[in-house]
C-alpha cells in the first residue's frame, strides 16, 4: 500500500485525511497550524513538519488549500511540497484554484521526475462522511490509473476528465450554477412571499419542484434559517464565480447570470454579511425587496 | 362520481382527459379545433360544442389553455365558460395566467354561485404519464376538500397553497428557475467545452452534480440534441418570465437573474429559433462564444 | 392662426399651456382637477369641461396624461375627446404611451375624419423654459407640416421621424439610457467614493467627463442632494423602462442593461423610495455597499 | 525648465511627447521597438536606449503603457526605470493600471529618494491634438504643485484627486461607463431601428438627446461605421472593464450594469471581433437580434 501524505488539514482536508486512516492507510500530514492537525494524530497520522517533508515520505501527496496563493505558498521556497517531491511520485491536488496555475505547477512537478494531477471534489463535508463524494481527475491517464483505488477510499466516483486542468475547468463550470440557482431560488421565494405565501410553504413547494437539484434541496432551507456554520461562505463562493468569470474571459465565453450573480455575493460583502454562508444572497435581495429576515433588519 | 368537464384538449389537457377517463370518470370536452379531440372521443369522452354546453354538463370544469387571452376567450361571451356555470359547480383552472387575471375570473364564476380555484400543475406531459404530476390549488379551502379527490386521479401530489392566485404565484415562482438554471447551465457547459472537455462529457457530469435539479437531468442532454417536438419553446417559457417580471414589479420584488436569462429567450426569437424547445438559449450563448451547435452555424 | 386645445395640466402639460399662452396663441385647456388648472385661467386660458369640449373648441388639441391607462380614461367614453374631434382638425399626443396603443388611437381619430400624431418630447420642464425643449413627431407627413408652426412654439427642434408610433419608439429609445446611465454613474461614484475620494470630488468628475450626458450633468449631483420634487420619479421612469423592454420582446432585441437597471427602480421601490427621483437608484447601490447617504442609513 | 523622459511611446504616448517638443520641452524618449520613434527624434526627441537611461537622464520621467505586465516591465529589472531613478526626481505614470499596482511602484520609486504620481488622462487622441485632454494626479500634493505646469502643456484641465491611486480609481470609475453607455445606446438605436426608423436617424436623434455624452457623440456613428483604426478596442476596453470590476470586489460595490456590458466585450471576442473599436458591442446586439450590419452577417 502506498505511503500517503496530506497538506492542508482544514475541515475538508482533515475529514478526508480521516477517512483516509479509517480504511487502513497511513498518512504523513501537514497543517499551517498543527494545533487543527492534533486529532488526527491521536487516530494515527504522523506529523510532517512541513510540505517539503510530507512529500518526502509519501509515495502520494494530496492537498487541499484555499487558492491560488495558499497553494504557491505550500508548493515553493526551501521548505515547499516542490523542494519534497521526487521521481515517481504522484501530487494530486484536490484544491480548487485557476487551470492555469494548477497547469503551471504539474510543469514544475513533472521537472523533479514526479507527476501532478488536479483532482478537485464535488460536494460537501456531509457528502464526504456519507461516502458519496465524487472526484474529477485532470491529467496523464496513466497517473490517474495509478491514483484511482486511492481516490476510490476518498469517495465512490472517481471520474477521468482529461488532460491537466480540465478537471478544475469542469469543476469551475459545475460551481457557477451554485450561486445562480441560489440567486433564482431566492427570486422565487420572495416572490411566493411577496404574494401571501409563507416563506416555509414556499421553500417546502421549490425544494420538492423540478428546480429542486441536490444543492438548493439542502441549502434552500438556509433561507429559513442560516446554519450555525457556513457551509460554504460568501468569500469562498465568490472565489469560484471569479476563477469562472476569469475563465470566461480567457476563453471568449460570455457568462451573463454568473455575472449577474456574483454582484450579489459583492453586495452581501457590502452590507456586512461575508462570515454567512452564501446562500445569504437572500437576505441581499430580502433587503432590497422590503422583507425583514433574521438578517436583514 | 362528479360529471367532469374539460376545455383546452392540447398536449397536456388531452392527456388529463386521457388519464380521468381511465380511471373511469365521464368527461365531457371542448376544443376550439374539434380534430384534436377525436381519438379522446374514441375513448368515450362527450364532445361539447362550446365552453357554455361543458359547463353546463358538468360538476366540476377544468381548464388548460396558453394564456390569459384565451383564457378571457374560453369564460367570455355568450358560449363562454361564464355563461354555462351555476349554483354548486367548481372551475379548476390549470393554465398558466396572470394571479390578477385568474382573481378577475373568480369573482365572475362565485356571482353565478359557483366556486372557482387556480391549480396549476408542474411538470410534463411525461411527468403525467407516470402518474408523477402534482397541482397546487389556491382558492377556498373547503373547494379544494372537495376537488381533491378529482384532482388525485390527475397527479399524486395536490398541496394546497392557499388564497386564490396563490398556486399561481406559486408555479411563477417554480418557473423561472427553469430558464435561470438552463442559461447558467449553459455558461458551464460551454466553459467546460473551450477549456477543451467535450460537450458529452461536460452533459454528463453536470447532469450527475450537486446542480442536477430533475429540470436539468431531463432537459440537459437538449444541448446535444434538440427534442423532435419541443416540450416547452421559447415563447412559452418566456411568457411565464414574463408573468414573473409583472408579478415582481408589482409585488416590489427585484429579479436580477430572471430578466438577465428572459433576455436569451428574446435573443432566440431574434435569431429564428422560436420554435425551439427553450434548452436553445444554449445555442445562442455558443454563438456568442463562437461555438458552432446543430443550429448555431 | 389655429385655435388650440389642451388636455392634461400637470408640470410639464401646465408649462407648454402657459408657453402656449405667451407667444399669442389661444388656448382652451382641460384638467381632471380643475383647480391645478387656476393660475393658467388667470393667464387666459379658456376652460373646457371635459376633453370632449376642448377638442370640439380647437383645431389642433394636444394631451399630456401619465400612461396609456391615462389616455385611454380622456380619448374614450361620452366625454372623451374621440367624441369632440371632427373633420379636419389634429390631435398631436405628447404622452409617452405603447406605440401600439398609440397607433390604436390614431386609426379611430382618423375614423372621425381628423389625424393623429405621437409628439413625444424630450427634456425636463427646464429645458421647456429655457425653451430648448426638442419635438418628435411621429405620424402623416402632411399633417407633421401643418403642425410644424404651433410646435416651433412650444421648442425650438422639431423632428419628423416617420409613421405613426415612431417618434415614441425613438422617445422610448432614448428614455432607456437615462436609468441605465444614472446606474451606472452610481456604479462609477461607488467605487471612487469607497477608494477614498469624496462623494463631492466623484461627480464633479464625472459629470465634467466624457461619459457626463446633459442628464448625467443635471442629475448627476441629485445623487449629493435630491432634488425637493422629484424631477421624475421611480414609477415614471420605469414606466418607460417597461415600454422598452415590452418593445423589446415585440421586436426581438435584447435589452440587457435596460432590464439589469430596471431591477433597481424595482429594488428603490421595495425600500420604500418610490416617491424620489429616480437618481435614488444610487442610494439603493449604496445601501448594497454598506455606504450611508441621506437616504440610505 | 526641468528635462523631461517618456517612456512608450504608442499613438498617445508618441502625441503626448509631440505635444511637449512643440512647447519647447527638452525630452528624453524610449519604446520597445525604436521605429515608432523615428518620427519624434526627426522633431527632436533624444533617444533614450533603456527606461534606465530614460530616468537617468530626466528630471520628470513620464510612462503610457498598455498595463500592469507592461508596467513592471519598464520599471523592474537592471535596465528598468527604478534603476535609472534618484532624489529629486518625480515619476508620473500616465498609464491605466490597477490603484493597488501603482501604489506599490510608488513605494519603491520613494525608497530611491525620487516620487511618483498617478496621472492618468481622460479623453482620445483627437481630444489631446484639440488640447483639450484632463488629467487626474494622485500623490502628494507637493509633488503634483511641481508637477503641474509640464502637465498643462499636456492638456488643459489638470485636477489633484488625492493621495496615490486615486487618480486611477477616478478615472476607473469614469471608463466604466463608457462601454455601459454604449451598450445601452446599441439597445436604443435597435429598439428604433426595428420600429422601423433609419439607424441613421436613430443614431441622429440619440447622439442630439439628453443622453448624448461626449463620449456617445464621437463613438455613436461607429455604430453606422467602424472607424479605420480601433479607438479603444475592445480588449482595451475590457482591461479597464477588469480593473473596475477588481475594484469592486476589493471595495465591496456590486457593480450590475458594468459587469452585464463587460459580458458583451467577451462576445465580441467569442465572435471574432476583438480588433474593432469597442463599438462593435452593437453588432454582437445586432446578431442577437436577427438584425444585419457591416459586421454582423
Amino acid at each position: 500500500m502506498a505511503k500517503l501524505g496530506f497538506v492542508g488539514l482544514g475541515t475538508m482536508g482533515g475529514q478526508m485525511v480521516n477517512r483516509l486512516l479509517s480504511k487502513g492507510h497511513s498518512v504523513t500530514g501537514y497543517n499551517r497550524t498543527r494545533k487543527k492537525a492534533e486529532w488526527l494524530i491521536e487516530k494515527g497520522m504522523i506529523w510532517g513538519d512541513s510540505p517539503r517533508a510530507v512529500a518526502a515520505a509519501s509515495d502520494i501527496v494530496f492537498a487541499m488549500v484555499t487558492n491560488s496563493a495558499a497553494l504557491a505558498a505550500i508548493m515553493e521556497g526551501p521548505d515547499g511540497l516542490l523542494a519534497g517531491i521526487g521521481a515517481g511520485k504522484i501530487f494530486s491536488d484536490i484544491s480548487t484554484v485557476s487551470p492555469t496555475v494548477s497547469r503551471g505547477f504539474a510543469a514544475k512537478v513533472r521537472e523533479k521526475g514526479a507527476d501532478m494531477v488536479d483532482s478537485p471534489v464535488s460536494g460537501s463535508v456531509i457528502t464526504l462522511q456519507e461516502g458519496k463524494l465524487s472526484v474529477m481527475v485532470g491529467g496523464r491517464r496513466e497517473t490517474f490509473e495509478r491514483l484511482k483505488p486511492t481516490l476510490l477510499d476518498i469517495g465512490p466516483k472517481v471520474t477521468y476528465v482529461g488532460d491537466n486542468g480540465l478537471a478544475l475547468s469542469m469543476k469551475i463550470a459545475v460551481n457557477l450554477s451554485l450561486a445562480v440557482q441560489m440567486m433564482a431560488f431566492s427570486e422565487g421565494v420572495l416572490l411566493a412571499e411577496k404574494s401571501g405565501i409563507t416563506r416555509e410553504t414556499a421553500v417546502e413547494v421549490l425544494t420538492h419542484s423540478a428546480v429542486a437539484s441536490p444543492m438548493i434541496q439542502y441549502r434552500g432551507p438556509f433561507v429559513l434559517q442560516q446554519p450555525e456554520e457556513a457551509w460554504f461562505d460568501v468569500n469562498m463562493m465568490q472565489k469560484d464565480m471569479v476563477l469562472a468569470m476569469d475563465l470566461g474571459r480567457q476563453l471568449d465565453v460570455p457568462l451573463p447570470t454568473t455575472s449577474a450573480s456574483n454582484e450579489f455575493l459583492t453586495a452581501a460583502r457590502g452590507m456586512g454579511w461575508d462570515k454567512y454562508d452564501f446562500a445569504v444572497m437572500f437576505d441581499v435581495l430580502a433587503k432590497m425587496s422590503g422583507v425583514k429576515t433574521g438578517i436583514a433588519k
